[in-house]
């Protein structure tokens, strides 16, 4: 028998778009209602979507917030929905809040109480904690309300279980990075298996600049074994039956505000569809498509044009782009230069081919020529030197600029972690673009990821010589990529370690069995090309720390690690 | 009689060089030393620098700091230092702290109870707030100590004063921005006033990325009026005899730490010298001088190149890197196009010559023409659109970088605010650079640093048809920047509205008498240039609300002002 039907709302909401996200919070509790669904839930701050940042500061921006949540309450009957949205007290303090509307009026809110401000979080810029438990009595079943964070603290599970909750609801907005739905999940596990509840966790999705949210909503039972799963890196809309053995005993139960279903009712079951947990290359494949996606849809983009290199970054990013747009809406362009080869030319139109998308070929050298004759009075006859390779990658970056000014398409570039971390990369050459598809993916998962999608398929769109050549740029005769770096395997063991872990250089060594010159070598190429992440563009995140306002470093900084 | 000798040491330390600064903090000491002081104030967080940002996250870092304070210590014969260093709690917890160094021992810690997290401030992401009121007993006299912020909030003097301080000592690191010393002085005027207590104030002073600290320590009777100020923009140390009559009566004591001077002892006067508060236009000038050196010697760069156009914003930017750098440090190019004309071709080469910097001329010519022909398969015969316009400001932006690249010289970007905010610029042409050296002073304001810089020499570098020209881009035949913008005026009126003060779109209109059109072209400017700003480099803050850290917006933002 069937007492609570609850409905796990997993929506794409934009930050700003507050008629936008409106809709899709209506189009939720329609849906809801359809279901004959007792209470549906959406993610945190889903009338604004998240996070807002500094449009927190604009009073107007606050109001308009007010009044779309306002406008949603008349149609909740029948129904409870959990709102995220910014509610603001009379001293113009404002909350990260939940919104309870049941059966036509905002009855009641809660107040995020634990207020993340580490990584690439700010809210205790923006917002006031709260300080109170919300208990809900949805027809003889008391429901704890929280927020995110408030579930990975220890505390408000621990309260609302004292209190007499049998089932905690999260909204969250989670953000993404690669294998942290596993740590999420036993980590709700224990939360669930401690404190004798059930959990129902309903998170964003979609990409927003540099995060994407990877949804996977998750109903837990009391014992925190998994009763219901959402798709990741989808909207979806997770309807389930909350059974009363999944919840343990009843308990003594604190002030709870009573909310439809205002008795038990009886109707048909609905039958549970749990989603599958993504692979490893495919979970971190899938948020770059969806952060691509996302970053073009919601900014107003529909085409994209990148440079093809033949190399295996660009090819895939090639795919990635294909994929998250069509390869219609895909223009690659190969530029060649003196120094670039017939094989990796012939890599870049094949690529282009298999993915069906549009391929240019236009070569630089007639705008190489004409710098190094205007500039030989300050750099001679040089055309090898950085100088004259930077010049190369300045004329792509310009040409693929053009064709954007030109077309109104957005240039993606191909630049990978371990360049961006290195400095490996020229600053308005080939990191002139709007979007940075795989800037945190390490080089050797760029690998991987090229695998899998030749594995997968649509096709098998980069060849076997794109990835058994040996890395270069092609911005000088016979040059690899290791002529300047470490190999990468071991270049993304050192800055694992330093940028993600912020290990001490003896960490370092010890963790790594690396040679000590080369640890120093990565730490100072890594310090000294701050200045250039700097001026780059946005891109996904998926690791747990990425450049960005993840890792928020000076330039000018003189520490040296020893 | 004198019972109590201070000094206020506002130093010019650099985040991250634990050896520098401990040099500096030394130096400071023996100084306070020779002048027979008791008590020796330097800035917030001398040891580190600020703001260190990520590198507290360093546990290496962390440590380094401890043992740079550790070795300061012991020199602190006869004397009593307060030093700001990061302090750490067994629980790993840190905290923005202030060491007590007396006489050879650390005696005393306060921690910083109020954690500035808004505009440029980050400090809860970091540290824990001190819970404690932490007094000293310096030879009869009843100080309390307090770091930055918690000057600002009521609380801390209050409870000081309570608890019998008679003089409060502010250590501070805080960045400037135009008119600010004027608020910040009348604020500590009232807070000495109203809890009758005496109050001495250390500011850092120096550059850091994009914020410039601008001195000015200043020492205050508990009547609230000024009995020391040292200069602003420079090091500077001000020693000065605590007079009892400044500090109102004794009061019943808390408990407080026993520091140096054991007894009162006497000694010769010092004659109190104060320096000058620098005038409107001055004061921002010297900012940017100061950001300018501080950016290129804390970042190992001596010499600057820049472009010179003949427009007031390159002319201003060469007077403030030759007063930064000396004018043999400064490289101006002027790069002159088809569209270009010989009057500003002359000017930009009287204002090199009035400077004394050496100037070199470089047609762009033979580049945009093999650019044009490569790209007419796409692009057609347009050589005056957008497109081939920001062809050519890229080309000058690569032809800059590449001067960059061989001499190893910064290149300095000349674009002002009023196009930074609104997108009037090229992102890798005009905007590509290590350092925006006005990319915070609206073009109005642009306009008066140059006629002041040209009233107070030396020479008059800036001719006057520079400052009578209507602004134009010379991108374009007959091209004027009022074409894109609005008067620049009241361009700038509507940006302090809606940038600096985060107002509506109708309290806009109101506060402006603008017309709606403008205001709303302006608007949408600003929000549209989101991406562009996220790739420019930093520049020196001088407003109360600068883009960058100041200003977080989302790229990806659809919310409309209405």
């Amino acid at each position: 028998m069937s007492h609570l039907r609850l409905a796990l709302a997993q929506l794409n909401v934009t930050v700003g778009d507050l008629e936008g996200n409106r809709l899709l919070i209506e189009t939720a509790i329609r849906r809801a209602q359809a279901w004959w669904a007792d209470l549906v839930v959406v993610p945190e701050l889903a009338v604004t979507g998240y996070p807002p940042e500094d449009l927190l500061l604009k009073p107007s921006f606050i109001q308009a917030n007010l009044n779309s949540l306002a406008r949603l309450a008349p149609l909740t009957r029948g129904v409870t929905a959990l709102v995220g949205f910014v509610d603001q007290d009379r001293q113009g303090r404002i909350y990260n809040a939940m919104g309870v509307l049941s059966d036509g009026r905002h009855v009641a809110t809660y107040h995020k109480r634990f207020l993340p401000n580490y990584g690439v979080f700010d809210e205790k810029r923006y917002f006031t904690p709260g300080s109170e438990l919300r208990l809900l009595n949805a027809g003889g079943v008391t429901v704890g309300l929280t927020i995110c964070e408030d579930l990975w603290e220890e505390r408000p599970c621990r309260e609302l279980a004292a209190a007499g909750a049998q089932l905690v609801i999260n909204a969250s907005a989670s953000p993404y990075h690669a294998q942290k739905l596993v740590v999420r999940e036993q980590f709700f596990r224990e939360r669930a298996r401690h404190n004798r509840i059930a959990i129902a966790y309903c998170n964003l999705i979609g990409g927003q600049d540099e995060l994407v949210f990877d949804g996977g909503s998750l109903c837990l039972n009391a014992q925190g074994r998994e009763v219901a799963r959402a798709a990741q890196f989808q909207e979806d809309i997770t309807v389930l039956d909350v059974k009363l053995e999944w919840l343990g005993r009843a308990r003594k139960t604190g002030r709870a505000t009573a909310v439809w279903p205002r008795a038990l009712r009886e109707r048909p079951c609905v039958p549970l569809e749990s989603a599958q947990r993504l692979g490893a290359e495919e979970e971190v494949y899938e948020a770059l498509v969806l952060g691509v996606r996302d970053y073009f849809r919601k900014n107003g983009f529909s085409t994209a044009v990148m440079g093809l290199s033949g190399g295996i970054d660009s090819s895939l990013t090639a795919c990635i782009a294909a994929d998250a747009l069509g390869p219609g809406h895909v223009m690659g362009v190969v530029m060649p230069s003196r120094y670039s080869s017939r094989e990796t030319q012939e890599d870049a139109h094949a690529t282009g081919d298999m993915l069906g998308i549009e391929v240019q070929e236009l070569s630089i050298e007639p705008v190489f020529r004409a710098y190094l004759e205007t500039l030989k009075p300050f750099l001679g006859d040089n055309a090898t030197d950085v100088t004259a390779q930077n010049i190369q990658a300045r004329i792509r970056g310009n040409v693929l600029m053009a064709l954007s000014n030109k077309f109104g398409w957005l240039v993606l570039t191909t630049g990978n972690k371990s360049e961006f971390a290195t400095g490996y990369c020229t600053l308005y050459g080939d990191m002139a673009g709007g979007f940075a598809v795989i800037k945190d993916v390490p080089k050797t998962l760029v690998y991987r990821l090229a695998a899998f999608r030749n594995r997968r398929g649509p096709g098998v769109p980069i060849p076997q010589s794109v990835i058994q050549r040996i890395p270069t740029a092609e911005l000088a005769p016979n040059q690899t990529d290791q002529d300047t770096l470490p190999p990468y395997d071991v270049l993304d063991r050192i800055l694992k370690s330093y940028v993600e872990e912020n290990r001490s250089f003896q960490q370092i060594l010890s963790q790594n069995h690396v040679p000590p010159e080369t640890a120093r070598n990565v730490i100072q190429m890594v310090d000294r090309a701050e200045y250039k992440r700097r001026q780059g563009s946005p891109g996904v995140k998926i690791t747990p720390r990425a450049f960005g306002k993840d890792r928020r470093m000076p330039i000018t900084n003189r520490y040296r690690q020893s």
